[in-house]
């Protein structure tokens, strides 16, 4: 059996990325006669033809590295569900590279707007499987995707960190975590860094019920407090709004960011000394854990095993303890937010964590 | 409502026995009128009345410190499942404690051995919850054990850092991974680490077998070899032997470690400089990860939640993404062993990893 | 020969004062009848006469413990060097606390502006001894302040993860590294990140010619560039202008933070896509390094052996390999840049590393 | 100016190499016209003349690479001070492959093996520029060799996590750290890791005295001990023995490990639990820390400095905060050991730590 196999990997770094690129590749050496074609930087080196023909020693060396070795960048359309009209000939590129190049199967490494693309090409007769991969554990169908423990590791690191300092200092700390919509990572992180207060973007807050929680810290013997906080964290008024109306608002009144705007109404509210903390890109670049390259291993072997058994149009998954896979169709695009009443949640409430709601 | 629980962690020093207790002490003070009890060293205290009432502070910033504030030791009674005739003494003295503390709960955080002692002073009418520590992750009923992955991220970096050394010196290193009857740590580690060579206790070896893989690669470009090794690997032969028969054959022969003996084996085999590495204790000690921290912690809180629920004879336990329990008598001294189908294992042979057999 | 000495930390969060602390007091009881008096918050504390007698078993197990036990603050008189009219009561409030708490000697943990009121107290009469602490390493008279070297672990981790989504995204980071007066952090985690263009404050730049480093590698093959720039980095306009001109100036243009307006520029100029990251107190807060928990504990031994042997009015110091003291009068407030012809910049230039001038 | 320079590595592993290397290659191509052959297996290579022309991307991304890309191996001649007679055929090989390169220049990455064989090659008219790296840190004239604060930093962090059980399970714990002749590594991990007894080659300790220290804590709260033992350890008696003569004696008596032996000795003494730890060759593997990474980046730049202005025969030097260098001649082969009355012993000893001595 001969298979040529093309993998690309789209959207923003995280680590597991090479992890899960080695695992494909040790997995289709030993298992079948493979060729294999790495696509440069996602979906757009697929659409302008630019790839090259992969040596076995390529793949070698890289379970530990951070980044991806065949370039990524952003997803080229966004939120792509049908081919709209300004799309017709990029999908029309991507087809004829994938002849071009004579592969057997597409491998896409990426977060929900690669799984679309993905999917959308299944749809339209491409050999297709996609491999779940974000740091914010957003993607239906998978228990955990990788390069989210890694993040959580990184965004505890960065809690520990600054516990020191607001014990020393007796300060608010607001430390704000990635996530646009998705929580998982500011709660994971939240917890395992011992934060005081979470703020998620699925739970709107009040900054009144917040406040409440630092003053009565600030009036204790500890008088510091520690908030994890979404970057796509918003009150109960702002998530009333439409996206727009909130953006527009929100530009109205300064707004920069989420963290810094909670430590001047913080500041101001309970006269405490608030500081933001922005950690930003660091939750999402390095080498990644154990735990990740585990899971990006197991998951590139599984779709070197569905390629081996010519099983197409999946997303690998994690459910449970086991690897498995989902049909495209059925979960490319679809988000997994927190839910309000998830178990993680309603213990960390038991604990006395406050999430301002 | 009020609870008096005791509190005692036993066995092996395991990363994530402080974030347990700090989750069972908060989210008790939290839900319900708790009084907290500190038992020191295991069932050596509970035999012996050793134990002091703690106050709230005393749980307060051990979330990330390892070991476990409350001491521990080694069960006192090996495997004790039925209580024999110079244990009555002992159990008597520990129901007679838990009187004079006047429990209404014992929880009991620890590895097998606990859970069967647990589970004993369940059947003998006291209120008990266990909490599953171990680095082995071998307690049935329980995806993971908390303390594991914190190992696994341990041993992964002595992997990582004698890979270099491997690769520079072009030597084949034996690297001897905790775990006397349950591979997990292995298995996990040796993934993570990118071993070569996998050899569980569970799945016994043929030194001629891995020795043709170690020559393999001597033969190739990459020169070295990284085996991580369960410290309970043993052979075919040996493993058709009942223990005592084991121990007697292996101590004629001068048996010391595995990974030293089969160092020696693959030197004179395949005429490799083969060297091996016993990182022992730091396995199992320091601050739990971001991973462990969470489990831990959701542990703590789930045991709090059963004690308000006046829920005893449980261990608790996570099933999927759930926290959940068990009862005690369903897996107090069940071992939970790698399974040699298991999916983890196959993967790995479908990447090339050899396990020898 | 019996003691009574008086600890406080003071200024910024830094790792290693609880290593140092420790330091003082295991020498102090080892070598002499002592007895510690903690003072709460820095010289907040001694001017309000907050503090507390110390129990030996309070210095155990803190050596690896970030932050400060003692609390801290800045300093409480801005550039304290002769006693301004409204600082008199405050002088006089310390300096009838010490006589209060029947001190030997008081101890100082801090930076150029603790050193300085350190001083200043020491002229009055007082018997005082400081310790150099900043992770600025801006204390003139000692190679290495404590504190300095973990901030570059963490400034140069914080390289290495954005390191992987620059190469994985071909993209340009402007890292902000902490730093206002002094470029040292920046200096030493720049070349241990591996930045392509380092950006002190000692070294006003010229956007064009840091345009031109980005540009000529966008135009290679290694499409990405790294620049650790230092918080108080100026162009060479700005270094010409008063402080408060060109803070003016920059309020004027909606300044916000150094690395944003330089990753706006280099995006406008090269054409490249170009991010900023502040990854701010994380740089200070934490465990300290094996390095700085060896050097905090050989300050506070130091200190203890001076204190022995009643030498006062100095401050601890590295120069070379010993550990020594210099006087309080010489050291105080003078600090300590790295100089444009310093031979690690050279180093640097040698190797390729443009500094924008 | 044009330059041919072939690069070795000799010896064992060690952190840092790589950014040696790299350091070297990127200064010597910013300052002159250089072409860089790189030799295989440190002597070995240059002996059996494998070699590669280096290309300049083969020196990127290397920086936080652990190990060595050369390849490296023990020096193949012990101690070789003197052309010994069946070593003339070595020598000559050496200079044979050194004219048939056309080199300008080698440089030796080494300890004071390679720094031995260095000199030589030097005296046998060869312009030869030497790197002291070793974690050992035991090269005359050097300050600090590279690779040796990495080796403080892994081995301080094995002494953290061995706290956490020792303190947990109230037991004695003997830590092997590398350094047959040298103590420095087990110093400065010792003090770093907070041990209450260090023991170096250079003083040489009585069972007894340890034993009375790990009594002293036994019957105090703090019943556990850490003690730090360089592998190259012996009693009293035994360093009045020679070489030869003491490990005959040992061999004799079932030696295995100092580590173990003392832990068996204390066991039996004091009573006490006691186990040893014996990490071994983690402590010389892995990236290395950003101390290292600036040491060894300034060193190979230095190098390349002095190959420009064509000054041969020396080795690369720290001396306070300088790099500098030292003729071959003065320092191959004189070993720097830890003087029994140096400053950092004395400090340990006024805060209370044991030597044994």
């Amino acid at each position: 059996m001969k298979r040529r196999i093309g993998i690309l990997t789209s959207g923003g770094d995280c680590p597991g990325l090479n992890a899960a690129i080695r695992g494909v590749a040790r997995a289709a050496y030993e298992m079948f006669d493979a060729e294999i074609i790495g696509i440069s930087d996602g979906y757009r080196g697929l659409i302008e033809g630019e790839w090259q023909e992969m040596k076995r020693s390529q793949f070698s060396g890289i379970l530990t590295l951070g980044g991806t070795i065949l370039g990524t960048a952003r997803t080229p359309f966004r939120n792509m569900r049908v081919i709209e009209e300004d799309n017709v000939d990029k999908v029309k590129a991507m087809k004829q590279n994938y002849e071009k190049m004579k592969l057997d199967c597409l491998v896409t490494l990426g977060g929900n707007g690669t799984h679309k693309t993905a999917n959308l090409l299944s749809q339209e007769g491409l050999n297709v499987i996609g491999l779940p991969k974000t740091i914010d554990n957003d993607i239906y169908g998978t228990d955990f995707t990788f390069g989210f423990h890694t993040a959580v590791d990184i965004a505890t690191d960065v809690i520990d960190r600054i516990h020191t300092t607001a014990a020393s200092h007796g300060r608010c700390m607001v430390i704000e975590i990635m996530g646009n919509k998705a929580g998982w990572l500011t709660l994971y992180s939240g917890i395992a860094g011992g934060a005081d207060v979470v703020v998620l973007p699925e739970i709107p807050y009040d900054i009144k019920k917040i406040a409440k929680a630092v003053e009565e810290r600030a009036n204790s013997k500890k008088a510091f407090s520690i908030l994890a906080v979404a970057e796509g964290a918003m009150t109960k008024e702002e998530a009333k709004m439409k996206r727009k109306e909130r953006e527009a608002l929100r530009k109205e009144q300064g707004f920069v960011n989420i963290s810094t705007r909670m430590a001047k109404e913080l500041s101001e509210m309970v006269g405490v000394e608030a500081r933001a903390v922005i950690p930003g890109h660091i939750q999402r670049g390095g080498s990644p854990s154990a735990y990740d390259r585990v899971l990006s291993t197991q998951f590139g072997v599984h779709a070197a095993e569905l390629i081996r058994d010519e099983k197409y149009g999946y997303s690998v998954a994690l459910v449970g303890n086991s690897v498995t896979h989902n049909k495209l169709s059925d979960i490319a695009g679809v988000p997994k937010l927190v839910p309000a009443e998830h178990q993680m949640v309603k213990l960390a409430r038991n604990m006395g964590i406050t999430f301002g709601d």
